[in-house]
């Protein structure tokens, strides 16, 4: 039986030290598909040592220049927050609640991106909308200066599988990919909110949350793309 | 209502850096009472350097020369192990299962001494058999190289009390009616699927059916109404 893929997605990291620290993190949960997204230069003696033994992760790390590039073939994206941010999306949910919520809704065999944003100012309001789902870590409100490797731990700690963990719900198959999704985002975005403004960008991004949450399969994404095409033909 | 009272005890720690990432890791999940027994040298820069802001800890931190010592006033300990011990004592839990136990078993105003050893060869038999219950952290059976700071982390973590143990669910409000739901599906229908055929009445079925399973609100199905005019009109 497939488990799930993750993958932890590390953005815009000031640190060579971090990023080695949390390839370390990574790797003690069994994951091994570390992506970067314009970090600072890592290929280094610090984040070596940090890594302390998980250098194949360094060395076999993928650099992108976006988050969404770096999220291309993920079928569920998570962004992770050490405060509950006040953005109409996406849903937010406590980290204690993770292994429940990926129990019950996430497939084996699907690719799930765990993004983790910069050590000061942590993910932005654009890149925690480009995901399905925002997780919180609760911190001490008196001091929440929870390392960024830390992070990485608790999560990826949460979302392996455990044992004892109760059979899945779910049975839909073939998870519509990060790319695929976007791909009918454009479409739309194209006929509909053509010309940009404020007001165009927010919608496009409600119009993507709606299908994140609808986690689509990949046949449903070419059967909304239909419709979108047969929308478009019915007036000529 | 009285909470529990955690400390976090380290055994034998051998890097002063390591006890200032401890003491930052259980700062940030709210627990102040740090414990040492026998440590390395850690009244020095590079504990405090790791402890980021957690200089209070380390300040206060009472040393021990056992761990009996040190867990002098607690009504339950739990050792932490990166590994399961054939020890006949004392009983084994995943640490995934340790919020569960401690809601089951931990009665609030309880002090709980969370247990760690050493960075190299953790806790020894004799130390285990002292605490209540072993606590196993799962790791990757290839690199197990968890760090210390990162277990105190995991563990903290799992013992907050997290205020909404039961599923947050969305916070979504004024989910659409089943009949608001199929006047957008009756709409689509008019344009898509004009000719009534046995082909279309599955789509029609299929597109309500994805509908359905995104739960929409109101304000979204009037959104998707939205997009629907404009894709119509965008060819006129």
């Amino acid at each position: 039986m497939p488990s799930i893929d993750y993958c932890v997605v590390l953005s815009h990291t000031s640190h060579p030290g971090n990023i080695g620290a949390c390839a370390r993190a990574a790797k003690t949960m069994g994951i091994t598909d570390l992506r970067l997204v314009n970090p600072v230069d890592f290929k280094n003696e610090t984040a070596y040592a940090r890594s302390s033994g998980a250098e194949d992760l360094l060395h076999h790390a993928n650099v992108y220049a976006t988050l969404d590039a770096a999220l291309f073939d993920c079928h569920f994206t998570i962004a992770m927050s050490a405060r509950s941010r006040h953005t109409p999306y996406p849903a937010t949910l406590c980290a204690s609640q993770l292994p429940t919520y990926i129990r019950e809704n996430i497939q084996p065999g699907q690719r799930v991106g765990l993004v983790f944003g910069n050590e000061t100012n942590g993910l932005d309001n654009s890149e925690i909308a480009q995901c399905h789902l925002q997780v919180v870590v609760p911190t001490n409100p008196k001091f929440s200066s929870l390392n960024l490797a830390s992070c990485v731990q608790i999560i990826a700690f949460l979302v392996q599988q455990h044992p004892n963990s109760t059979p899945q719900k779910y049975t839909r198959c073939e998870a519509a990919s990060h790319e695929k999704i976007n791909a009918l985002v454009a479409t739309i975005s194209h006929h509909v909110f053509s010309k940009p403004s404020p007001k165009s960008t927010l919608d496009m991004a409600k119009f993507q949350q709606i299908l994140f949450r609808l986690r689509p399969s990949n046949d449903e994404i070419d059967f909304l793309h239909g419709i979108c095409k047969r929308l478009l033909k019915s007036h000529l």
